[in-house]
Order: structure tokens, then C-alpha cells, then sequence
């Protein structure tokens, strides 16, 4: 199968589980109904993707590791609704949609919120899988989620608005923020499909890589991006004061490094047959206009 | 040993785990000091005493349910921080001290309590227990907390402010905001012993009793309590428009139901010896005056 024809695959793949998880909570208020809204919001699902092709990377079944997929999608849906409230980020608009809280209110948006991370962890816990793989896996999307990995990225984010962070700075932030959540991805993918701890950290360099190149894309749509494409407006950065890669690179600086960034994310799985989807995914990434 | 020095050793376990976890977030801006301020600020620590107690019972070592308990207790503070958030209950104080957004701001707060949520479950990962009974724990703790739980009960009480409920709509909002939590304490630890299901299913009998029981206590409280033993303004449903178990059944109504159930969380545990502790707990709770 082609790379986009198993990218299309594996989004639909994504969709129609994260749909039928939905339909699982109860409708009490409008919290089933918030949740839903948020997750089911088209994104482009590229973490639970890169779950899956890190599973069948090394062999395993795709499937298997549906469960993980999605609920890291669901965490990281969460902490898009949460980002998005007036005292945090205060954006109106999220994938050209209103956000949360502007259509449930900010209560149930925050509980909506909770709710998907607190039944995301339920959601690994019924992976067909053996429970040393669940526990690992729990274990993972934790660590990368939690004070030490994105939650902690975005109290630095917060506290670097108005302030002038240096080239290593942001990439800290960054990679909380943003790269822990890409590298908990493929690290799930790899559990599920019962890897070698090589394995693992080979994809997991491959992850932080494109995270990071990915990032460094955001900043450069940020400037130089189509609002209609993007579904935001573009320049909230300098509007928040954000200090960004744009900024302390340039532009040319900046696709210098998505560049190398790219490739070494390739050369990462080079001693890895069946690495081709995980590879044009990353320069898929790497030139992305949305 | 008797039940007040059984509780007072098992509070002190819990506080120094606690600790012990608080120490390895790392600190990044308040993230670290935000989420300590709340988890350590001395509550009862009943949950987690519940936790012990239901594992010693059928004959586990309560140490190695440390880590369910706690885990348990991270999810409830964080729910009591998401809480007083301004656009949910909109408290200033808590247990006698300012509220966590009072103190760290409210953006800080959010982030803390999802940090909380988050880590929980590595925590529970982290347990010394098999790795069945580990994913066992964390689909109890999910499901108990996420939307057909704790949150689920969160927006029904949100929802029912200025409305006049029915008796069975406010058990029902009390069982879900309240009850599945307490429910999960005592099952937490019938995991980590490795009950048998007719034992775990005892002791969650007991729970729903106690927290039905606990929760009409706080409603009388809230009418006849003292302010400064209780930590927090007495009044507050009423202020803030709440249907109450004593606006229902009155005061009298109210420990007639207390004694009821709690002579119902009683007798469930009557075939099994060592109960003592947890039915002398009943009791004490039913007759807090904080």
C-alpha cells in the first residue's frame, strides 16, 4: 500500500475507534456531548498514526495497538480543550471550529476535559494486549503527559509570554511540550507490538526528531501560514509575545533545520526494513502547510 | 492495636508517600510547589485509609496498596482544585487555607490538577503488585472518576444549582460525584489482597453505604457545622442555590438515614473477622463534626 493510501487507512482506522469510545460515556449534561465534540473535531490524528506504524514497524498488529493510539489522542485532545480556556490561551477558535468552551462553557469545558484524560488511561487498560504491555504503556503516556513531560511544557510556555527565551530555552519547552507526547506515540506502538528495547529507543530518536521539526513548522505558519488552511489565525504568536523559533533563526534558519531535523528522524530507522511509511511521513511533516 | 492508632499509623503511611511523590515532580515555574500545596495541605486522608484497610482485611500487606491509595488520593485533590476554580464552585478557601488559584493563579491551578490526574496513574504503575492486578486498578480508578463517574457527578451537581431536585436525583448526584470514588477506594484495595470477587463486592457494599452516609453528614454540617472546625464557610448550599439532604428530610430525617446506612456498611462486612476496623470507622465518620 502506498504511504497516503495507508495514512487515509489508518486516520479512518482512528476515527471510527475514538467514534465508538464516545458513544460509551454516559449522557449526563452536556459532558458526553463536550467530550465528543473536541475529540471527534477532525485533527489529523498524526499521533495515534505514528502509534500504529510504530507497532507494525516491528511486526505487530496495528490493531492491537488501537487502544493506545487512542488514548493518547484523547490526552492530547484534553489538553487542547484546556489550553484553549480564557486563563490559559483564551483562543475562540481551535480547526476553524469554535473551541470548547466558547460552545459548552468554560465548567464543562474543563470537566470535559478531565473526563477524556481520566478515561484515556481506561481505554489502555482494555487493550487486547498482555497487562506487563498495559502497564507499560500506562506507565509511558503518564510520564509523558504529566509535570515532567507536556503539563510541565505548558507552565514553561505560559511563563515564557512577554519574556525573550534563547534558542535553548524554547527547544526545552518545546520538547515538553510537544515532543514528549510524539515520542509516548511511537514508544506505545513499539510496546504493543512487544519490541526490543532498541527497537523502542531507535523509533523514540526518530520521534523527538520530527517533534521538534514539527514545532519549528508550527512557528513558521504562524508567519507565514494561510488562515483558512491552518483553521487559526495566523500571528498569535507575536501577539502572545512568544518568543519562537522564527524569531531567533529566521525563516531560511528555520527550514535549514526541519531539514536536517528530517533526515536524521530518517536516518534513525535506516537499519529497519519497512521503515518507508514512517519516513515519508516525517517529510510529509517537514513540508506541511496546515 | 486499636482503631485510632490503627488510623493515626495509617494517615502518617499516606502523608509520607505522598511526600515521597511530590519530591520527584520536577520543578518547572509552580507546577511542582502548586500540585504539593494541594495534595499536602493535611486533609483526612479517608480514601486512602480505605484503601489500607480493605486490603488488610482480606489479608493483603496494606503497604503494597500504598501506591493505589495514593494514587487515588492524587485524583481526589485534583478534582477539589478543578473545583473551586472560578468558573466551577468558585472558592476562596479550602480546608482552612486559600484555595490553590488563590494562591498559584488560576491557569497554574488547572495545570496542577491535571498533573495530579495524570500522575496518578504512573503511580498506580508503579505498584508492587502483578501486573494484572495493576491494570485491574487502573480501570477501577478510571472508571470511577472519569465521566460515568466523579466528573459525570461533577456536571449533574453544577447543573442542579438553583433547581429543586428530587431525593433519588441528589443520591444520584452524590453517588457518582462522591460515592464512586470511596466505592474505588475499598475496591483498590480488595485488588491489591486479591480478594475473591464475592469479597471485593462486600466491601464495595460497605463504601456506597459510608459515602451516602458521608455525604448527608456534610450536608447537615453545612447547616449546624462550625466554621472554624470545618475549615471553610458554613451556609454555602444554600448560598449557592443547592437541593440538600437536609432542605429534603430536615435534620432529624438526615441521622436517622446517617444511622441507617451506616449500620447497612455494617452488617455487609459481618461474615468477614478483622472487619472491626473499618466498621468502627463507619462509625466515627458518621458522627464527624468536620
Amino acid at each position: 500500500m502506498d504511504m497516503k493510501k495507508q495514512l487515509t487507512a489508518d486516520q479512518a482506522l482512528v476515527e471510527e475507534a475514538l467514534a465508538r469510545y464516545a458513544e460509551q460515556w454516559p449522557e449526563l449534561g452536556d459532558l458526553q456531548r463536550a467530550m465528543a465534540y473536541s475529540l471527534l473535531s477532525g485533527g489529523k490524528r498524526i499521533r495515534p498514526v505514528l502509534t500504529l506504524a510504530a507497532c507494525r514497524l516491528f511486526g505487530g498488529q496495528a490493531e492491537k495497538a488501537l487502544p493506545f493510539a487512542c488514548g493518547l489522542e484523547m490526552i492530547h485532545t484534553y489538553s487542547l480543550i484546556h489550553d484553549d480556556l480564557p486563563c490559559m490561551d483564551n483562543d475562540d477558535f481551535r480547526r476553524g471550529k469554535p473551541t470548547n468552551h466558547k460552545v459548552y462553557g468554560e465548567a464543562t469545558a474543563v470537566l470535559a476535559g478531565d473526563s477524556l484524560l481520566t478515561a484515556a488511561f481506561g481505554v489502555l487498560a482494555q487493550a487486547e494486549l498482555s497487562p506487563e504491555q498495559i502497564v507499560r504503556g500506562v506507565a509511558c503516556l503518564s510520564q509523558a503527559a504529566g509535570p515532567a513531560g507536556m503539563a510541565g511544557g505548558q507552565i514553561l510556555d505560559l511563563l515564557g509570554e512577554g519574556k525573550t527565551l534563547t534558542y535553548d530555552e524554547i527547544v526545552q519547552i518545546q520538547n515538553l511540550k510537544t515532543g514528549c507526547m510524539i515520542e509516548a506515540a511511537v514508544r506505545l506502538g513499539a510496546i504493543a507490538a512487544g519490541s526490543t528495547p532498541e527497537e523502542e529507543e531507535a523509533v523514540a530518536e526518530y520521534a523527538r526528531k520530527i517533534g521538534l521539526a514539527f514545532q519549528i513548522r508550527d512557528d513558521v505558519l504562524d508567519v507565514l501560514g494561510d488562515e483558512a488552511e491552518l483553521g487559526k489565525p495566523i500571528g498569535s504568536d507575536q501577539e502572545n509575545q512568544k518568543s519562537t523559533f522564527v524569531g531567533l533563526k529566521g525563516i531560511e534558519g528555520c527550514e535549514a533545520l526541519i531539514e536536517e531535523l528530517t533526515e536524521g528522524a530518517i536516518a534513525s530507522l535506516a537499519s529497519y526494513p519497512g521503515s518507508e511509511f514512517l519516513c515519508e511521513l516525517a517529510r510529509m511533516l517537514a513540508g506541511r502547510t496546515k
